[in-house]
């Protein structure tokens, strides 16, 4: 089966390196990519066991230890593939422009070729080489397990090559303004954000690897909602790349470059990932897949349209903020709760009796709990009806208050699906609502989007 | 003394920010790199202790366990600086062609200066890709101990972005021919070597990281050859950036670039390293500190000349040949032996009567002894003279047959003098030999090192 795919993988790329399309290149090292991963899991995961590197699922009702951090294996085959990759995708660039830089200065089409070239070798090597120090980061942080206030800015320094690379080779700072708005600003049509763009690009990047980081602990559930990502991600590609201008052209074919194969590792890892696991991915996966989508976001100039698909994880870290900021007590673990007798996931509950919330919260918690939002247990002494526990606010619980208990894997199906149906709604709506807002839609790469 | 060191380093960074001198923004980051690392070997060197990685310092009287795999942290903290360098080094093509991407393509002038910041940029982030790859393959090595089959081609694989933007950049495969050859090829003054050429680039990836490896075992000797060879190094830039032509300034200018916060992170290492040891630096350090040197000849285009400065790994490696291929018996460990009573260290020897050299090679054997290459012991067993043991094929011994036995820390200081003079040497004869058979001598970076 395996061969079957190596195969066809090496068929794809000796078709794509005839025709010199980049794109069937990156979908050849994607099979590539998911075969390699698939065959070195098993084979590494007892080394990373023999060095310390396990973990107890604690949703099963054995416990089992298996191994952890197996997400740095999808990472690394993921960064060594996208070498092999570079002489594939510039190839054409490579041999028509008989070397852009010191020969040949003198014909201006020559000089035009080659710095084609060079703008797109310099960022493809840019975003690869945060993804790598990401992984780096990663690593260190699964082998250490770094403090917060450690590893919490080291994503953005990750992110320095890549934002000078933005700052050579397009340096646009401003945004659209909304037509309703412009009246009130004699007119203008955009406004310069200046160096916030660039604090804006570098929260980014911060803030994807640890997203994805957040919204974790249920087998398969880290790597699956990275695919969902991904697929997304692809379709708005396909979407600018049949019916967008040409302008665009370039920047979705990076995209699709830098995540076929992404999605590529990522499957083999979720093979082995999702339930019942027979590994864990750990933080330098989490890391890695949510720097793939800031990285793919700024070179490709639609990082707010990237954000948009993000938006099931910003609801989570929104959701969660009352128990992080202490709002309401936060139990050391709010994974979902596994009634071993049905075989389960019940959602996690936080005591409040022991742990009372603070006061101003309170009528809050019971707004929450009138629209569904949370679920409460309440208990009445001494006539007096006091709030008992609350379900612990993760959208991994929310899912099970709403549906009921399931399954893991049903739970974590069921979180995608909603990923998914959230992630197109949100590209829809954004092209809808650019074209009201805007006056235009989007599909103008660099000012629009 | 740190703090005056930090305070040094930035005040050097706002002078060279202000001038706009890659140079002096490099010497900077290394006075950062060396405060930076200095810091961090003690604070993290227990962590590494908790997860398995420490090591036995053989050659001391009570055999410390030490942290091993510190060299991780030069490596890191070097490619978190350059990172933190590079709006530095870029900062006056920045300025003065605004955005040489997508936008004024107007203007030739514009797009000649956007091309050469293109180049650079493309350049340096291949180097610093390169050498993050290899810090990566370092830590699986020193985490899983890979196995030599594993491991001996992935270098290589690093070195993919490299021999890409060289292939782009320059493209340069011609080797220029000694004059006195050139009659017997119809006065031809250079010969094309193709692929061969990158097939060159390629091996020089992977001989320079590991022949650093095979020069070990004694306390600070990865780390002091590394800082002898950047000595050297820079010793050759300077030499071209004052007397050189022009066209060669900016490969040496980005030799001084890459070499100079490497010898500042290499330093503080050296400080935790050397006699007696208090850190040992792991495979991590030898792999990226060789690979350092190879993308700066790759890069500088003078991979020929900074091979030079390797002849004592090149004689090393040679040396060891014998034993490595069996002619000689080789024990597990080479290196050589604590006599505790002096505290002095003498040349291992391998026993050579219960495992007898190859016959053909006896007479060989005989030779080095007879030329000081080798210490052989003998037996005389009924009348028959026999060899009983001869001194380990490696130069660290050789030096020790040489000089007599002495402190470990002697040790290592004599065999970085013997490097540090054989490299100047090999420089002073590589400049004196090219003007005889070239006819002038080098100094066009491109054509003729």
């Amino acid at each position: 089966m395996a061969t079957y795919f190596l195969l066809l993988g090496a068929l794809g790329l000796l078709y794509c390196s005839k025709l010199y399309s980049s794109i069937l290149a990156s979908v050849g090292f994607s099979v590539i990519g998911y075969v390699v991963t698939d065959f070195l899991i098993p084979r590494v995961s007892p080394s990373f066991v023999k060095i310390g590197l396990f973990g107890k699922d604690l949703n099963k009702p054995t416990q089992p230890v298996i191994p952890e951090t197996i997400g740095a294996v999808a990472s690394t085959v993921y960064i060594f593939i996208m070498m092999f990759c570079i002489p594939f995708i510039f190839f054409k660039e490579m041999v028509t422009t008989v070397g852009g830089g010191h020969r040949d200065l003198s014909q201006t089409e020559n000089v035009n070729g080659g710095l084609f070239l060079h703008n797109k070798l310099s960022e493809f090597l840019s975003g690869l080489l945060c993804l790598e120090t990401t992984t780096l980061i990663g690593i260190a942080d699964d082998l250490f397990d770094l403090r917060w206030r450690h590893k919490f800015l080291l994503p953005a320094v990750a992110a320095i090559p890549l934002l000078v690379v933005y700052y050579v080779d397009f340096g646009v700072t401003y945004v659209l303004i909304p037509k309703f708005m412009r009246k009130w600003l004699n007119g203008k049509t955009n406004i310069d954000l200046g160096s916030i763009y660039y604090l804006y690009m570098a929260s980014m990047s911060i803030f994807c690897p640890n997203s994805i980081n957040i919204l974790a602990g249920v087998n398969g559930l880290e790597v699956g909602q990275s695919i969902v990502l991904g697929v997304i991600a692809l379709l708005n590609d396909i979407l600018y790349l049949s019916i967008g201008p040409e302008v665009s052209h370039e920047a979705h074919r990076l995209s699709i470059i830098l995540i076929t194969p992404f999605i590529g590792v990522s499957l083999a890892l979720f093979k082995w990932n999702r339930w019942p696991a027979r590994v864990f991915v750990g933080d330098t996966y989490c890391y890695f897949a949510g720097m793939v989508f800031a990285v793919v976001g700024i070179l490709g100039h639609f990082s707010k349209t990237m954000l948009l698909l993000f938006i099931p994880q910003i609801v989570n870290f929104i959701y969660s903020c009352p128990q992080l900021f202490g709002l309401v007590f936060c139990p050391r673990h709010r994974l979902p709760k596994l009634n071993e007798k049905d075989g389960k996931l019940y959602p996690s509950r936080a005591d409040l009796i022991e742990n009372p919330p603070k006061k101003v919260f309170v009528p809050v918690l019971y707004f929450l709990h009138f629209c569904k939002l949370i679920d409460l247990e309440f208990e009445t002494k001494d006539n007096k009806t006091i709030i008992k526990s609350c379900s612990n606010m993760t959208i991994i619980n929310l899912t099970l208050v709403w549906l009921g208990p399931m399954r893991e894997d049903k739970l974590c199906n069921n979180i995608l699906a909603i990923q998914f149906i959230t992630g197109l709604l949100s590209v829809g709506i954004r092209h809808i609502i650019g074209t009201i807002l805007f006056g235009t839609d989007n599909l103008h790469p660099i000012t629009s989007n």
